[in-house]
């Protein structure tokens, strides 16, 4: 069985491992005030090109998410699209905390000018939250980008309405090196109030780097941090890792492959005929896949089942990571053309 | 500089790290739904000698008890001692979660039975919280240890009072294998209702075992653990150390390299004429130091300032752990003779 | 200026304002352990015909159904439509106690069986909320109201999916009173696991009686009000005005007068040829309005406007109350006339 | 039976309920948005010469002292003293905020500048909560009251100190005529951040006005209200109380008829010999009772039995309000002479 399921069903890319081995033995303070960490941050704020930022380092990306919405007042609420992880797949971790997420429709996966502006609209008096921070997420849940165009505007919005911006980079470098993108880490950084950059899903064990550029946010981070489950005794785990990641610009081959990757598959659906539930240009595809072949291919492979799109098709995701390789893809393609062959027999 | 500041100094024990890198490359699903969880889970049931206990795996500490308290009622407390981890240095998490910490003085870090009687005497209806949980950890935030006895005692005292007893163990390795326990770990089972093992302090990266022993508290925990933060989409890298660490009781040996360094410590100050704090028998010591001398070990050596003795003396804290070497201790022990010697010609 | 706007505009219906005053110096424990509570409460166990309920008295709506949703455990959920109050116009009062609202469409202000079964359904794992509950409201929102064999089948659905159902009574005199109704207080009760029957909105300064059925709900509920600001110190204050309006059924008879009134506003209205909205049986209407007649009626009339129907016209809600007069409608329709008139003219 | 147990055991004082029943049949704007609520609003700036204050009129003590505490971030904590009401009969509702309470020992109920200087030097980093606010009740829970100076030396210290003062008025009009007070409403106001001026206990059938100075807490506090459950629909049901109590100072005549019955218990008490637990001016008293003698007191008075003294005596706690007479005074007396000789005899 090989799995195309997601993007963490492997230990860390090699250079990650060999960062951890080489530091192991040598002593630092602990929940990450250590220079690993420390120097992590400034490579941070160096590829940002903003030494103003705030970076911390934290366990993963429901704690990210999770201590973004621990800055609001009680009565502050986030808006997100439906799909959003924070309202989907967090088992009602904002919630726990205290807020309400405003979900709006949203279009293939990112939210527009217009939900954000009818919301406040909408939300008049003391009876009713009061709107207070935008989620969104970049890659999205559906492998969509936003472009920057489109960013700037949401963050200007953001302004106008007194509104945070917040941005889930789970898959962040995905996203940066998508075909088509016009983004880059530091435009992220300039049309948001914070964000994170995720590593879990792009080869390390865990961690992500929460980056906090409005300062209105930045007082006694590490007190939520601390409070909300998202540190580690042995923070440096996590600063080791970004170091290995950010040297050479590692975390963007990494998720580069993995995008390349997911577009070849994406490549022999096509040229197979398969249509697509969503287009996507990172490392998550949708094919639509008839149910017998589906069984066959599951017989060999773990994806995910995203949904019912008729009697007679699923939708289907197919994710590809660091570590899946071309002779993977080849593989793939070889047993599919044999199923169809079967299917088309029988 | 060398560092006896705490038990979290260094990365991982190297079978840990090995055991990271020989599985890396192999496929798993996540979020501790893999096979290493999986086995990892059967070998902690079969060394406490209990099939019929939940073992789920979770990033640290904290997570492990908010967790816990997360299985009250709104209105339901929880009993510590004064200096309890929970109550002093968790950034009020448990209150985060909406519940009220009960503190009781305690002796050496030790809660008591009669405290806890005297407890649930005093809160007799709606207007007060519901004592409903005792938490102790083992070994205390003093380094010291329950006996069988004590642990009895109060279990059965929780038990007539309808109180769940959580046993916090960070440190649990260290009192298992000190000079003088009477408690295997299947005990530990048996009088508490739910327990952590702890691993970030003994040799892995981070980590520890959460084990539900009474089935009232087992259903849907794993939603806690998501919603709570409690969880790594690579779950298996916790799984996949406790293997490490559970093979030929490396967790034992890991805790009694610390606690034999500790104690060697705790004989060289004693030998020469230093006072301590509180006897511990585990891998912390709490050695009382006159501050000009005090000047000179902290010139060469990290260690925590616990607290005023008075105007000439510090309570001091040592820890040692895995990765401290007999030699780390007798360089220590050359460099206080020398400080010593100074001061006394100062 | 006379007010349509809502149904709590005046004070206290005059038995009720009676019963505080002849009361008044007797004394009394505090908290809601009084005899006046206690026969009350008796009261209510008689009118609907079962002595196993528990009923508690609580300041107020928003107490009363936040006090419902603190019975779920962290993880757990309710289910609403989109319109209902808990999800709108409470500030987010659920989500402060950390359960998470999921919502649905429903129809006109009503959930369905269908919406029921489709979010258990999707609600597939750990990685999502668990839903727990489901939150109706009859007089809904919108002023429309449950048939029996509408709740019975909700009631049913939600036992075979391990659902508790909690109905919101806020208007629920004005449900049972209303034409068509065909649910009886002790249906009420039979068909779901917790309900209140409000009072605030029939005539009471405040208060609602909360009634617990299902027996897994009962314990230690004073605590959870205690705990959620919904106890008063003279918690004689509710069960007094309780007694007043059990008395000859009083209670309906106050709802009895708003749904008459409404109904009779409702009757000119369409006389004159205007829509609505929404068809409703009870206390509140929703005619549609010219924009410049609606200026004329707002220069002598508070009313509601619920939101905007096409350029030209606005969707108002008209509430009546046990206060309306037969006068007050009387004169709005001359007064309406006149308007009307005036438009023409112009 | 007569009831020494509180000063909430009647209904409401005749002009209270006066008030209620003249503006019954006004119509007014629901939640507080009254003109009621607006005059006497105005009518407490004035009386405090101050109109850069906000009030706003709640439900409860336990209400107003949770949306004090909702005033923190989540990791903020509140100083109480160990006898504080917020942490010990409130059912955790501070914490159900998520908010920790830190408690000092005090004295006589009230804490110490000392006391707070001491929380704020020992919390020193993320680990632990961060002082925030301290809680101070005036009269305390054991009746006793600040002086001025007193007042003044830790509103001083906690500005030093970057904390709000938060002063819990559920007796405040008590201490504010009580002998040897030196306190003035507008000294209150000066020497705290925010406070709450109590009706419920002094003769109004609910209600507290908060007032808050400090500008920084003042901004949307009415959506912490009705999130948390503090608001009536009928909200001039509070305003038009206030009005009533404020209207030649009647709120201060209440708490002087309190406190004079009170007194002359005490003095009664003392005459016969009996000692106290603590010494307080205020409607409070702490007589010690034989334990046989307090068996006869109880056949015909309902008193708080506060604690043991020893094995012989009891503390006691008898309260007097606005609708203690002097008859009732005097039968006590004549009462206890009876039991008193009855007991002698014996």
């Amino acid at each position: 069985m090989y799995s195309f399921a997601n993007d963490y069903s492997e230990g860390a890319c090699p250079e990650v491992l060999e960062a951890l081995i080489s530091t192991n033995y040598n002593q630092t303070d602990g929940y990450g005030l250590d220079e690993y960490c420390e120097t992590a941050s400034d490579l941070i704020k160096e590829k940002i090109g903003n030494k103003d930022i705030d970076v911390h380092f934290v366990t993963g990306g429901t704690p990210a998410n999770v201590l973004a919405m621990c800055l609001l007042k009680p009565y502050e609420a986030v808006i997100s699209v439906e799909s959003g992880h924070i309202n989907v797949h967090e088992t009602g971790a904002v919630e726990a905390t205290g807020h309400k997420i405003i979900e709006v429709k949203g279009k293939n996966g990112k939210i527009t000018v217009q939900e954000i502006q009818d919301v406040v609209k909408n939300h008049i008096d003391e009876h009713m939250v009061k709107p207070r921070m935008v989620f969104i997420s970049n890659a999205t849940e559906f492998g969509t980008i936003y472009y920057k165009e489109e960013l700037k505007e949401i963050y200007n919005t953001c302004k106008e309405l007194g509104l945070y911006l917040y941005l889930d980079g789970a898959r962040l470098a995905n996203a940066l090196v998508a075909q088509g993108n016009d983004l880059s880490l530091r435009d992220i950084c300039d049309y948001t109030d914070i964000f994170y950059l995720g590593a879990t899903k792009n080869g390390a064990l865990m961690g992500e780097a929460m980056i906090i550029k409005n300062n209105k946010l930045k007082p006694n981070f590490r007190y939520l941090m601390k409070q909300h489950c998202s540190m580690l005794a042995k923070g440096r785990v996590i600063g080791i890792q970004f170091l290995a990641l950010l040297k050479n610009d590692l975390y963007l081959e990494n998720a580069r492959n993995a995008n390349i990757m997911a577009q070849a598959l994406k490549y022999i659906f096509k040229q197979l005929g398969f249509k697509f539930y969503i287009e996507s240009p990172t490392n998550q595809i949708f094919p639509i896949i008839d149910n017998n072949l589906l069984e066959k291919i599951k017989s060999r492979y773990t994806i995910i089942e995203w949904g019912k799109y008729d009697d007679n098709h699923t939708i289907t995701r197919f994710v590809c990571s660091w570590a899946t390789r071309k002779s993977d893809i080849q593989e793939f393609y070889e047993d599919l053309l044999a199923f169809i062959r079967q299917e088309r027999i029988r």
